[in-house]
C-alpha cells in the first residue's frame, strides 16, 4: 500500500507495546464516522477528509461492508474532478441495539437499527417499587424477549448489545445496581440476571438513567454542547453530567447525586434520613403535595401521568398552584445554581416531570440563578426542557449501544461469523 | 520511508482537511513523552513502545534534538538483542518556563527548565488588596523581569512561556481577569498588561489559582488520579476540578466556584452580598474569628503566616481552639460532601490554610462525609493536605507552560530560529 510522503503512523490508545488492532479499530471508526456524517460519501471524499490514503480507505470500507455497517449505493460524481465514484452510506439495517429502562412505575424497551431508526418501542406499566426485584427482572426479561424477537425480524439481523437504564447508583463494571433508593434495591445484579433469563451472551451494560438521559439530549443537539447538565425529577432527583463532550462518571460511577444535598438545614426529613435534601423541595411527591395535594395521594400513579396532571393544574392557573410552582422554581434555581457554579455548563436540561412543567418553573429558577451565579452573566446559562421527557433514558440506553459500535466497529462480526 | 505492513495512517485532531502538521506534532509529542517517561531510552525502544517505525522515530528524534528538547547520551545496550543503541534523554536545559502568582498578600515567581528543575524562585510580600491594580502589575512585571534575567543565564536559553495564577475568574482566551473578588479587580487585562511591561511577545496565559494548584497536585501524584478535587482556602474558597485526567474548565472557564454556594440559609451575610456562603464558614477570616480572634485583626498579614499561627493554636490545643476547629471541620465536610456527591472524585486535596491545619479539620470533615455521601462507602474518598501548600499555584503555573511544550513541541523553534 502506498502511503503519504512521510509515511507516518501514529499509535493510538495505551502506552505499552505495539497494537495494530487498536490502529485498525480507530481507522475503522474514523471511516464509519465519516460515512455517518456525510450521509453519502465516496471513498475519495473520506480519504481527503481523514488524511488516510485511498488504498487504506478502500480496505477499511471493504471490512465495514463485510460487517454490514456500510454499503455502496449507486454512483455519484466525485467532487470537482469529474470522475464518478461509488458512494457509501450507513447500512446497519441488519444491526440492532436494544435499550431498556426500569422506572418506578413502568418498564420500557426501545430497539433501533444502526442509524437509530426505531424498530420497536414498548412501555409496560409496572409497579417496581412494591414488586419483588426478581419479579421485576422477570417482567423486564419478558419485555426484552419480545423486543428482541421484533428486532430479529430479518434472518440476518445481529443484536449488538443491550443497555439498561436504572434510577440508581450503578457499578458499571459488573452491571450491578449498588443502590436504587426509590425501588429500595441494594446490590442487585441486573446484567447477570438478564443474561440468565435471556439465555444469551449479548453484551449488556447498565447505567444510571440520568447519565443515559444526558447522552440522549447531547446527541439530539444540532450543535452538541461540550458541557451540559441534565437534571431529572421524578420520584428522585438526579443529574447526568456531560463535561468536555463526554459523560462524567467519576471515580466509581457515582456522579450527579444532587437529590440528597441539603439546601435547607432546617428543612424536612427526607426519605433518605437526612434533612432538607433538594429532593424534599423539588422531588415529585413534594411538588404534588405543594401544588396539587389531591394528586399526591395516589402512590402507584405513573409519574408521567402525574406530571401531565400537574401541567394541567399549571395551565388552569389557580393562584395556589401558581404560588406553588413559583416556590418550587425557586428551589430548583438554588439547585441549578449549585450545578452552574461548580460545573459552568452551557445549558441545563430539565427532564422527567421538571421538563413537563418547565415553563412554570424556569422563570423563578432563572431569577435565582442570576443572583447566585458567582461569575455573573457569563455563567448564567439557559435552562431548557428535555426534548424527550420521560423517554430520554431509554433513548439514551439504545443510543449508548449504537455509540459503542461507532467507537469499535470490530464488535460487529464479519459476515462468516454473523450467521450463528 | 518504509512503513509497517498495512501502512495505516491515522489523522488526529480536527475533522476537515488534511493536516500533516497535526500528525507531525502528535508524533513529536509522542516521542518526547516516551523520552520523558523512560528517562533514558533508545530509538528502538521508542519504536517498539509507540508503534512508529525506527525510521520515523529517527526523523522525529532529530527534530527534537534540533529544537533542544532531547539529546543523545552515551551508549546503552538495546534490550535483549545485544546491539548497543544510543540513548536519548530529556534535554531542555536551554528551555525555560516561568510561573507567576498574584495573591492577596504576595507575588510569586517560579522558573524552571523543561524537566521542571527550579532555576529561580521568588516571593515578594505585597498587599494586592489595597494597591492599585496598575501598581500591582508593575511590581509583578518587575518580579518577572528579574526572574527572566536569571532564567536567561545561558546565552542559548529560550523562554517558552509565562503563566500567571490569579485568585479569580479568568477569561482564558484573552488572559483577562473577569472578577477577582478578594482583590476587588474587575475586567483586568493581565496578559496584555504584562506583555506591555515586559516588551516581549513570549506567550502569556492566565488561569485561576485553584485550577493551577489542582494541576500541580495531579502531576505530583505517583499514580495520578483521573478524578480529583483541589479545595483551596485562603481569603476566598474555591475548587480546581480534575475529571477524566483533565482540568474541567466548563463552558466559560468558571468552574469550581464553591465559595459562594450557600450552606446555611440563615447564616451570615457574606462579603459578596449573599447569605450563608461556604466562605462565611470556612474562609480564613471566618476561621480566624472563630478559633484565634486576636489573629483576625491584622488584615494585612500574609495568609501563610496566619495559617501557621493558626496551626500553632491547634497544636497548643486549648479547648476553645479545638471546638472551633471541629466546627470548621464540620462545615468543610458539608462543602466536601457537595463536591463528592456531584463529582465522585478519588481524592479531595486541601490547599491554602485548609491544608496547613488539615489534621485538625479532617476528622470532623470525614464524619460529615460518611453521613452525607449518597453512594455510601463506595464514594467516601480520602481528604488529604496539599503536598505544596501555598506554593501549589505558582508550581501549577510553571508546570502548565511545560505541559504545553510536551503537547506541542513545535512551539520551540528550530535551532536556526532560536538565536534571536
Amino acid at each position: 500500500m502506498a502511503e503519504r510522503g512521510n509515511g507516518e503512523v501514529v499509535r493510538l490508545g495505551g502506552t505499552s507495546g505495539v497494537d495494530q488492532t487498536s490502529v485498525r479499530r480507530a481507522n475503522l471508526a474514523r471511516v464509519l464516522d465519516e460515512v455517518r456524517r456525510g450521509e453519502v460519501v465516496s471513498r475519495a471524499d473520506i480519504a481527503t477528509r481523514s488524511g488516510l490514503t485511498k488504498a487504506t480507505v478502500s480496505s477499511l470500507a471493504a471490512e465495514l461492508i463485510d460487517r454490514g455497517l456500510i454499503r455502496e449505493t449507486g454512483l455519484r460524481r466525485d467532487g470537482a474532478v469529474g470522475r464518478p465514484g461509488r458512494a457509501l452510506e450507513l447500512d446497519g439495517g441488519g444491526i440492532t441495539a436494544l435499550g431498556l429502562e426500569i422506572n418506578s412505575q413502568y418498564l420500557a424497551a426501545r430497539g433501533t437499527d444502526l442509524a437509530g431508526r426505531v424498530i420497536v418501542e414498548r412501555r409496560l406499566g409496572f409497579d417496581a417499587i412494591h414488586a419483588d426485584p426478581e419479579v421485576t427482572l422477570d417482567r423486564l426479561a419478558g419485555l426484552a424477549r419480545d423486543a428482541v424477537a421484533e428486532l430479529a425480524g430479518s434472518a440476518s439481523s445481529y443484536l449488538a448489545g443491550i443497555a439498561v437504564a436504572v434510577p440508581g447508583l450503578v457499578d458499571a463494571e459488573t452491571g450491578r445496581v449498588r443502590y436504587a433508593p426509590n425501588l429500595e434495591w441494594r446490590s442487585t445484579p441486573i446484567a447477570e440476571a438478564l443474561r440468565e433469563r435471556l439465555g444469551s451472551d449479548v453484551p449488556i451494560v447498565v447505567d444510571n438513567e440520568a447519565n443515559l438521559s444526558a447522552l440522549a439530549e447531547l446527541h439530539a443537539m444540532p450543535n452538541p454542547a461540550a458541557d451540559l447538565v441534565y437534571l431529572t425529577g421524578e420520584v428522585g432527583v438526579g443529574a447526568g453530567l456531560i463535561t468536555g463532550g463526554r459523560l462524567l462518571r467519576g471515580s466509581g460511577g457515582f456522579t450527579g447525586e444532587i437529590g440528597h444535598i441539603p439546601v435547607d438545614l432546617d428543612g424536612q426529613t427526607c426519605g433518605c434520613g437526612r434533612r432538607g435534601c433538594l429532593e424534599t423541595k423539588i422531588g415529585l411527591p413534594a411538588v404534588l403535595r405543594a401544588a396539587a395535594p389531591d394528586l399526591a395521594a395516589d402512590r402507584e400513579a405513573d409519574p408521567q401521568d402525574q406530571a401531565h396532571a400537574l401541567r394541567q393544574r399549571a395551565e388552569d392557573g389557580g393562584p395556589e398552584a401558581m404560588a406553588g410552582f413559583d416556590e418550587i422554581g425557586r428551589w430548583l434555581g438554588i439547585g441549578v445554581s449549585m450545578l452552574v457554579n461548580l460545573l459552568n455548563p452551557e445549558v441545563v436540561v430539565l427532564g422527567g416531570y421538571l421538563g413537563t412543567v418547565a415553563p412554570y418553573l424556569v422563570p423563578a429558577a432563572m431569577r435565582e440563578l442570576r443572583e447566585r451565579a458567582v461569575a455573573g452573566d457569563a455563567a448564567v446559562c439557559r435552562i431548557t426542557a428535555s426534548t424527550f421527557g420521560f423517554s430520554a433514558a431509554v433513548r439514551g440506553a439504545s443510543s449508548i449501544v449504537i455509540e459503542e459500535i461507532f467507537s469499535d466497529p470490530l464488535r460487529i462480526p464479519a459476515a462468516e461469523k454473523a450467521a450463528e
